[in-house]
């Protein structure tokens, strides 16, 4: 049974008590995209995300330090307040750190904590401490969003383009590159390894795309494009046809270095934090002007949105090629 | 070193991306108190807190279900918006489970995580699912309190009655209870296990006692009155002097078969999830009539605030009796 699959079962379990609280209760996205949604004032939204990352799973001491492991999950979970084009707010943390050597392990995790914390705008207001043999993280962050300009992964129609905000693959190769050094150096490894354990929450590019008409969803492809556009597809209830996979230069040195084909490296990957948006087509390259003189950077363009259910890449239905952690084994 | 003196240290690393914050986005009570609290819009104030339970370390799968497990944690996070005077809105819950039989624990937990939602009027909107060896249930909760009628740990002052909403130490008997089987039955047996296993977050107690102006101060009791008593004196920038402690029959019964002083058990016991509140000394009789009245039990007087800091038990200064996850081994 797939992650996607127990979140659809349970979705049926919580229903009742979901659907008097979204009468009574202001609640207006409830489990299923990348955060909650509920109007705490009329002109505004507040979206919440949890992310929890465990030891052995999210991440492994012998290829990142705490530092990293709390900044990645801070920024994973910032990842999905972007993907809303919502601006952060404030976070809690919980964090799960055996008894012993407590104290060092917990300042170590703060640290990337309060960096990440610090570069993306957000205030660590609370939190909980607990032993666990299992170093654990777990993170919540609230975000604010004007009710004109909230993106889910529903919305998208046939005809928009699909775009994501950055080439896909670097956070894998980064991973690669940890558990086999010497596998790449240079301005790629150096890329592979921040993109793997300092990753960017795309809050500015969500903000700034949330903000326009023209953008019919969005999601954050943090399971690899494979799975997420399989998502936001299901979620507008279409389907799409993708036509370039834009992938990252450390992600082609990678893959090549390990034999595999760059594309569906990049199409796997997973945990690059980038946004996935749909936009509608007429506009699509106005809005990507505009994106461009502010960024610095395109937005990519990888395919189309078509009726039929299904995603399609090199004339064939895609594989299921994404990151799922009861499938198989993580970073 | 002890949870408080890590948490001060954490306060101190993060001070100052709070401070910018606060200023910015109007965060009006960071870590330390039971939850954080921010201001959404004019009229009202958002809450929010976040638990982990660690298996091992909160529960055990032979002394409680995973039901049971799931209950608790809904109920440990509530109790902090009830202690705020919050009424719940929602929350998302982060779940860590073995790989091997997922989905059935899974399911278990979300009936207990399902069934506290209902009990205590919360939407459950959103979550993680994430592999974990240790099963690990980390939940937040997000509430909402009227600006005029928010409480915290700061407030109270030299004269007013401490008190609480309910007898202690009924937790801690069941825990002894479940790891002793034919330590006690009957009525007291039953409550026991019930205090322990599916505890009652003070919600509508909380409300109450958030309303009237006449109450100083509150915070929940979950690491024992020993503990949190000191907490709230520190917060408020007094002392107290302890002079009736109410024990719970069950936890009364227990101590007396296990040799142990029942007052001492119910001062350390730790995870009643009652209340404790500071209530100006000339309206303590008229608000403890209003609430006997409306809640048909009473609120429990157990001491009067002082000028002096400390916390003083029967004549002496009150040793550190009550709970910490980091100085020994909980339930």
């Amino acid at each position: 049974m797939t992650e996607d699959e127990i979140v659809n079962n349970l979705s049926v379990m919580l229903s009742l008590s979901k659907h008097e609280a979204e009468k009574h209760r202001r609640i207006i996205l409830g489990i299923g995209d990348d955060a909650a949604l509920w109007q705490p004032s009329r002109s505004h939204r507040s979206v919440i995300s949890t992310d929890m990352l465990v030891e052995g799973v999210h991440f492994r001491r012998d290829t990142m330090s705490l530092e990293d492991a709390g900044w990645r999950a801070m920024a994973a979970a910032l990842s999905d307040l972007a993907a809303m084009g919502a601006r952060p707010v404030l976070a809690t943390v919980a964090l799960g750190v055996p008894a012993a050597n407590a104290q060092p392990e917990i300042v170590e995790l703060y640290q990337g904590i309060a960096a990440a914390a610090r570069r993306f705008g957000i205030t660590i207001a609370g939190g909980d401490l607990s032993r666990s043999d299992l170093l654990t993280i777990s993170v919540t962050v609230v975000g604010e969003v004007r009710t004109t300009r909230v993106k889910t992964r529903a919305g998208a129609g046939p005809g928009d383009v699909l775009a994501v905000t950055g080439a896909l693959g670097a956070a894998r190769a980064g991973l690669e590159l940890a558990n086999q050094r010497g596998l790449m150096d240079g301005a790629n490894g150096d890329a592979a390894l921040q993109a793997f354990r300092r990753p960017t929450a795309r809050i500015a590019e969500g903000r700034f795309l949330g903000a326009s008409a023209n953008v019919t969803s969005m999601m954050d492809c943090s399971d690899g494009l494979s799975t997420d556009a399989r998502r936001l597809c299901a979620a507008s209830d279409c389907g799409a046809v993708l036509e370039a996979i834009p992938v990252a230069d450390s992600a082609r040195e990678a893959a090549q270095r390990l034999g595999e084909d760059p594309e569906r490296f990049a199409l796997a990957g997973g945990e690059d934090f980038e946004l996935l948006v749909t936009v509608r087509a007429r506009a699509f390259r106005y809005l990507a002007g505009r994106y461009e003189k502010r960024f610095k950077k395109k937005l990519l363009r990888v395919g189309a949105l078509r009726k039929a259910r299904g995603v399609d890449w090199r004339g064939a239905p895609l594989d299921r090629l994404g990151w799922d952690h009861f499938l198989r084994r993580g970073g």
